[in-house]
């Protein structure tokens, strides 16, 4: 079942304290869309500027993502970010972000787009992801991320887009300044109680827990002894998760466990190496591997 | 199974960013014994002063705690420890330590200590534990904790009793700091090289991770939505780690999997409240429920 993306294309740098790569593919719509792109099929809408690398979008397309919603922005440059990780691997500084050609993208959906049942909104601003929703009216499952950002400047259009999606994806401390509060337990039940279906908040190296009227449960992050570039860890994992729920078809409780799951496994993957370096090498057969040994894992 | 644990018993002073408690009773002897004792019959050996209030012991001897081996020292004063959390209540910082009688402290083990099969060395100088190993000739299973003081100072003689206990529990930041290794799956198996059998890594609200030849794998903590004191957490979960060991009398891989379970469940109560104050409310019934519910948790 063809699963749209809308979120946003990049050219990352990224500093580590062994190692530093400048200008490599990034961004929320790319990690989602390569990571989706394993469980199901995938629709990207993204803007780029005239400074792209066509070689990155025959990458996407060669994993047979649907590039048709990827637009150039005439005369525009190419969204770019740099960010430093500390010697822990889990944290990060944000050293310079350029939105070029994100800052006026207003995405528009084509018939086929319309027609897509499962939809993620990326990390853009309420106002745009609400846009989109409008749009998207053939949508069963909606699931958006958000960021600090729009939290501290837009949170009444936050909470709009909170009260019309079926599910929010969101890191540990941006739950914590959502639902003002440093327990992530009462956390995430009080971002719960704005309004979405379900909340899923993201812990990088420890894992995410789960929220929904019925269910709150923790999983671990897949332990894994090489950890280069944790860029796009998230969007692996919400790439992995949507995408295996876009697979099956359904979003009962035990499908979007099954799929956490798979979203945990495939961010484990993203992180062995800088941008899509390690997710290119990988095949269908090395997430199922791992996810069996996670499974075998947590069980006792 | 009889269980022996050698520690540290105290008087602790402990600030929250919400409450403040003065010499309530704790130490690593006192939350193991109180949590190993809703598994297994359980000895405990330490020393306190002529300050310690006997309301202390009783309270342990109404839970079956053997404290025969509870030694008052004339003239001492007990080991006392004042702490703050940071309000994301996993951190914190000490404020003071007065070692007091645990300073001169050389445990002697008597006739019924030395018959124990299973054995925990709680925080003390790698010299002190090596000491009491060497008396404790029964025991079949031999675990011990250490901190990052003995790490800095006592290096050579913490590897001599790496080389000689079947498993280490320690902290993360302790972990990587032994095995001069940020990434904890690698710092865990350099550990593990340096001679016991298994090594467990505590993370505190993040859970566990285990390492011995043959497995390595994760268990996330318990989510509880209320952490009122997390002092003697990382106590509490080898105290039912090894309670539960003891009472099925075996340490093969499932039963040590399920024992860290345990240890995880066990750890989740003692942070719902200071001191002991949840352990005392608690039945060995609501473990187990818990236990389930976890077990739930991680079952996909």
């Amino acid at each position: 079942m063809p699963l749209l993306v809308v979120g946003s294309v990049a050219l990352d740098c990224v500093e580590t304290p062994t190692a530093k790569r400048d200008d490599v593919l990034g961004g929320s719509a790319v990690f989602f869309s390569y990571a989706a792109s394993f469980f199901s099929p995938v629709k990207m809408i993204g803007a780029v500027g005239e400074d792209w690398p066509g070689e990155h979008t025959t990458l996407l397309e060669k994993k047979g993502i649907d590039t048709s919603g990827l637009q150039t922005i005439p005369g525009g440059k190419t969204f770019r970010w740099r960010g430093r990780y500390l010697p822990n691997m889990n944290d990060r500084e944000t050293l310079e972000v350029h939105l070029n050609v994100l800052g006026e993208f207003q995405p528009q959906l084509n018939g086929s787009h319309r027609d897509c049942r499962f939809l993620f909104l990326g990390n853009a601003s309420p106002a745009v992801q609400l846009n989109v929703l409008e749009q998207a009216k053939a949508a069963e499952l909606t699931v958006a991320d958000t960021m600090d950002l729009w939290i501290n400047i837009q949170r009444d259009e936050l909470g709009e887009l909170l009260r019309r999606i079926d599910g929010l994806v969101l890191n540990d401390s941006e739950a914590k300044l959502l639902a003002e509060d440093e327990n992530l337990v009462r956390a995430g039940q009080k971002v719960l109680a704005m309004g979405p279906k379900f909340v899923v908040i993201k812990k990088g190296e420890h894992g995410a827990m789960f929220f929904s009227e019925h269910e709150m449960y923790v999983m671990p992050a897949y332990p894994t002894a090489q950890v280069l570039d944790p860029t796009g860890a998230g969007d692996s994992f919400a790439g992995g998760m949507m995408g295996h729920l876009a697979a099956l078809g359904r979003f009962d409780a035990q499908a979007l466990k099954e799929a956490l799951a798979y979203g945990v496994v495939t961010a484990s993957f993203t992180v062995e190496d800088f941008s899509l370096d390690r997710l290119e090498a990988l095949s269908r057969h090395d997430l199922d591997r791992r996810l069996a040994d996670y499974r075998r894992m947590l069980t006792f």
